[in-house]
């Protein structure tokens, strides 16, 4: 690089002064956020501008349209009655249990906001992808480049607007509270914004799982065995439904998901930066949102990039799109430390640990669920002697599988915590200098976040894209091409569930640093004790500490059965609604009359919804419920508050095992649908063979696995955490 | 009561004075264990006196007979082989590590011990049961009540000599390193008999339980499928092996489990009994083993005491002498209490705790695997709908009943944690009082443990005397009596499985208090400063502890998957010895020749001792790489070394995740079981119905879950907490 150049980007690396710093960084942050919405809406229009094809396109188009909003409208609904009820708790809880109004009127306003922005992420995802899928499919027509265009692209509307307003919600507040003027106090008031968001998306995921696969096993069991019609035939009243679904859970699901991923790691974050303050003052607070909104300007970059290339696979065009996403990220990462954090590079190096890890997450996920590799063939094997051996060969891969993820989890948090003391901060002791490190890996790995996601709802655009091209019998070659794109599609779907989980376990701990660093800061206030001093150990020697820990595992589990068996009560009420309409209607079967399918989207969304109560308010009652009871018990020996702890130990060990059961559920289910999969390539018999049923049973076994309560668990780790966090205060 | 009886009553309960009741103590537990044996050979001459039959089956029964000795001496051989390895690895670590040869030569004489009294126990367990089987089938020719007694005295030979020879063992090595005068080192040097015993237990239970499974499957495959010939054919050369199955997985490696469970924890409580050394001096040291011995005595006395009263369900009759004994138990308890604890009633009640809690497990296992409850009507309802919806709601149901039995683990803990606080112990803190109240509750679910063990072996042999009675051919009224102990036998199989699970929950954390003490009482003689200033608190938020608490998780589900593989591994071998016998002997298939049943025997055994290795070293290595890794990593704020410290971590959630698979595993598995019994019972279309062949694939699915996988996590919940209690000094 020319000297002048290099001394001048050195200057620019350093311009800024501290004092003013803070605010120039907040205001890039959400400056870049709204150009990241602008951009969002550019892509929406550029993807409606589009031809929506022929009008049986549009028939079946219109049909799902129109379910899935039936859906959003019953769940919205819904999780806004509970989001009010749930803020005045809040509100009424910190008003008495703290008394302290501005900090409940503040806690109220930063989960309104979340919900809200949650609700908005989720709905967005939904209302673009379908719009977009039939475009894809008018598209596939002429080109396969300009389909794939467009599924991107409608996927990315989703991926940068979510992660915008992640960026833009957390930021806006920050600033709405003064928190340039009070750095220390403002990140532990907007972790209500985190706890919104979780809540949302927890039911969110939770219904839209359960939806799903309601609808899928309901509208076969009563359309194909009972009534001996085809899979997919327009007279199955629940035939919508179950295409509804696959929006409905990946889609507005997934984009609650990520919404309060980002929202809750940028929060934890900014806590750990609070404990790191008199090193690196409001920069240090800063930095997750600053970071972040880089990795979103790379994110932005690498969508635009792709291109497919004559023939290719669109696979590769996907990746390397995410190759030049990841390196712009790493560049954005080395200006951030350099900017805000002194140009630590040890700091920069556990950031980059932490993209490296995502790529390793990614790579893990492939080798369990491809049909290329060993497990899968497994599986596939163990079909030829019948469904007994399938589910036990996939519950085998499933709990085998969590052994390199876990060990890959393992060396990230070791590497970057290793890179975090290495990094020798003055005046903190090498536990927070090496914590702050495992908290920029977690950075580093969410950096493409709005990349992954725009792959992630490619897959349902493009699932849906095939099945229109599919019900309106296009030419083969339209559906050649939109079979190319539903397969890269799947790739893309499996690969970005490894990437949520290692988010997810690298965040956990993160998220957990944040909650003890919050009890401490609460107690410091409250005792008047610097806060090094306040003793906090959750030493799961303790027997209450243990009790937490036993039942935060337990958490988990009882969460898995009650979300899996909620499946199969809305699949019952599914068959009773198919029946009635045959019943009172029996121009349907006739194929004389159009069955109302909005009515039966209608009735799987309010049982998905009901059906989702019980699993939803066990991981928001349990910690609080705990925390209360504890609070009441002598401290430990070293002064630790037993309420805090015990809900500390909870935390912990659930996100464990919740960490370990969800690895279980997704690569498990993953692997058994490939399985089917590889034998319909013909392996084994193919299709129509016994190997070929019995891999059947195993991917309807894998079902509410991997879409119900594996993807479930993500959002009730990151909710365990966010409502701990919120409800910290009221535990001491 | 007589007052002058009560008061020389009380009298006598105090009578002993503080010097010699150590020494009188020890030679009390040593004497009744001794009687203990001698009983159990009286029972075993008792039944081995009983007349076997007719030809016919003494033919079955040798059959059966030499198959289990076969399997024996294999296993002997290679389980011997790895014991002497493991030997010389601790005796060169102790002397090389620790450089204390004093130390090492006893932690070498102590595990060998161990594991030669395991070995010893599970061989009873095995000779007896297959020799009383054939003798409850002749008897069952013109008794039900002589045929029932023969079972349970059979069972009780094992009962009776295992908890014998388990507090025979330790007392003894109390005795032998002169225990009396050195109470506060002994009991740490003793640990490694414990370790012996659940190491040699743990490969008993897994190849057991994979010979039993493997066995199963590969006979059904190849005999039925392949040959066309009916279920349990004498030509098949692997039905033999089949029988013999239960009686490996189930006598043997279950001797072995009870074995090591009442060993590890008589040492763990002796541990804790030295950190209370200044309250209540030997007596503390010597508590479990004394209240063993007494609950020994209740056990013998209620087994003496069961008769069938007329045409009773035996059931019934085996309820009464539980009854029986529980209630001797809770005197022998009191008297305990008073002899050596200064009668402290508050201590007598966490005992009361411990046996009630015991109860209730026993209860919840039936509700969740008796077809009487919603659990197993629900999986039998969803049999209907074909096998994936079998498997979804059996995976749900295992996993539900996680929550109630993780809520009475809580509540018993809590109970007596708070009965122990209460007990106030002069001058130890409430924590060390708490968790002696927790350790005396555990002895409370182990008083009974003898008789136990008695019902859980009367399974198999009553499982085999039907078996005999109906391959010989009986008459119907005969097959009738045989059934009705075969009924009998299942339910107590499954009631002691809960039983099982509660004492190991309770135990793990007497466990690991014992381990913690462990570490403690190392480090205070190194830095040679007094016990209570010793730091140590396995505080999971420090970024080492966490890591050792998620491999701790993960080892429990890669351990689960290796297991189960290892089932589908050997299976495979089965097949190809049987399809070899076929082919190269065609005579065999025409009835005109005996296949070898004994090879193929030894076989399954070679197989399942193979494939046993890598699962059952996986626990034992684990702990030890990361104790010697962590080892290297700076200590905590407050001083705790990190190697002893995240070994803690692994084995607290390794055993908390432990606890809940094993759970899950073993109820998912016996409602599948049941809910197949309860459609041959006639229910949902009977036998040969649809919903029947569906809940024949959900109850393969669960064979290797409750009979593999599930016991094993029994076993190496017991064997981390022991071989940490064992490696201990290495990691620090």
């Amino acid at each position: 690089m020319n000297p002048i150049l290099n001394a001048s980007f050195a200057l620019w690396l350093q311009a800024m002064p501290d004092a003013t710093q803070g605010q120039t960084t907040l205001l890039t942050v959400l400056a870049i956020s709204a150009v990241g919405m602008l951009v969002a809406g550019y892509l929406a229009r550029g993807v409606l501008n589009k031809d929506t094809g022929t009008p049986e396109m549009r028939r079946i188009s219109d049909a799902i349209k129109s379910g899935a909003e039936a859906y959003m409208n019953r769940q919205n609904k819904t999780i806004a009655a509970l989001a009010i009820l749930l803020a005045l708790v809040i509100y009424f809880a910190y008003l008495f249990g703290k008394d302290d109004a501005r900090l409940a009127v503040r806690m109220t306003i930063s989960f309104l906001f979340g919900a809200v922005c949650s609700l908005a992420a989720g709905f967005s995802g939904m209302w673009v992808s379908i719009r977009a899928n039939i475009r894809v499919a008018a598209a596939a027509r002429s080109s396969l480049g300009e389909a794939m265009q467009i599924a991107l692209r409608g996927g990315a509307v989703t991926g940068v607007a979510v992660t915008a307003l992640s960026l833009f919600g957390v930021g806006l507040l920050f600033a709405f509270f003064d928190g340039v003027n009070n750095p220390r106090d403002v990140p532990g008031q907007i972790v209500a914004f985190g706890f919104g968001a979780s809540f949302v998306a927890l039911f969110a995921q939770l219904g839209g799982g359960i939806y799903t696969k309601a609808a899928d096993v309901g509208a076969d069991l009563v359309g194909k065995v009972e009534a001996g019609i085809p899979e997919d035939d327009p007279r199955n009243p629940a035939v919508i439904a179950d295409l509804v679904g696959d929006n409905v859970g990946d889609c507005a699901g997934r984009g609650a998901d990520i919404f309060e991923s980002s929202a809750a790691e940028n929060i934890g974050a900014m806590i750990l930066g609070v404990t790191l303050y008199k090193v690196f003052g409001l920069s240090g607070v800063l930095f997750p949102l600053y970071a972040g909104a880089l990795g979103l300007l790379a994110s932005i970059i690498g969508v635009f990039s792709v291109r497919l290339k004559g023939d290719e696979d669109p696979m590769k065009a996907l990746n390397r799109g995410f190759y030049i996403a990841s390196f712009i990220a790493v560049g954005g990462f080395y200006i951030a430390v350099q900017q805000l954090l002194g140009g630590n590079l040890w700091l920069f190096g556990a950031g980059v640990i932490g993209i490296v890890t995502s790529f390793l997450f990614v790579f893990l996920t492939q080798y369990y669920t491809d049909h290329n590799y060993r497990p899968v063939r497994f599986i596939a094997e163990s079909c030829t002697t019948g469904p007994a051996t399938t589910i036990i060969s996939g519950l085998a891969i499933g709990m085998e599988c969590t052994g390199l993820v876990v060990v890959t989890i393992t060396a990230a948090i070791f590497g970057s915590y290793w890179m975090g003391v290495q990094a020798a901060l003055p005046g903190v002791s090498a536990l927070a200098s090496g914590l702050y490190g495992t908290a920029i890996a977690t950075m580093g790995v969410l950096s493409t976040a709005a990349y992954i996601l725009a792959m992630d709802t490619f897959g349902p655009i493009t699932d849906n894209a095939g099945g229109i091209a599919e019900m309106s019998r296009q030419p083969a070659e339209v559906r050649h091409r939109t079979d190319l794109l539903d397969a890269a599609g799947n790739t893309t779907k499996a690969l970005t569930k490894g990437y949520a989980i290692g988010s997810a376990a690298l965040a956990a701990f993160l998220l957990f640093s944040a909650y003890i660093d919050d009890v401490k800061l609460v107690l410091a206030a409250k005792l008047n004790k610097p806060f090094e001093e306040i003793p906090f150990s959750v030493d799961i020697g303790q027997v209450p500490v243990f009790i937490g820990a036993l039942l935060g595992a337990m958490l988990v589990f009882l969460f898995s059965s009650l979300a899996i068996q909620a499946v199969g009560k809305v699949a019952q009420t599914v068959i009773q609604e198919v029946r009635r309409q045959f019943r009172e209607n029996p121009d349907i079967m006739l194929g004389q009359a159009d069955p109302s399918y909005s009515q039966c989207v209608d009735i799987v969304t309010a049982g998905a919804l009901k059906a989702m109560i019980l699993p939803g308010s066990l991981p928001v009652l349990a910690p609080v419920l705990v925390g209360l009871v504890f609070k009441n018990l002598p401290p430990a020996e070293d002064g630790t508050p037993m309420g805090a702890c015990g809900v500390a130990a909870m935390l912990m060990v659930g996100t464990i095992t919740g960490i370990l059961m969800a690895t279980f559920m997704n690569n498990g289910g993953g692997a058994w649908d490939n399985a089917k999969k590889y034998i319909e390539l013909g392996s084994h018999g193919g299709k129509g063979s016994e190997a070929h049923k019995a891999s059947v049973v195993g991917d309807t076994v894998g079902d509410p696995f991997k879409d119900t309560a594996g993807p479930s668990i993500h959002v009730l780790i990151k909710l365990l955490s966010t409502i701990t966090l919120v409800a910290a205060p009221l535990f001491l």
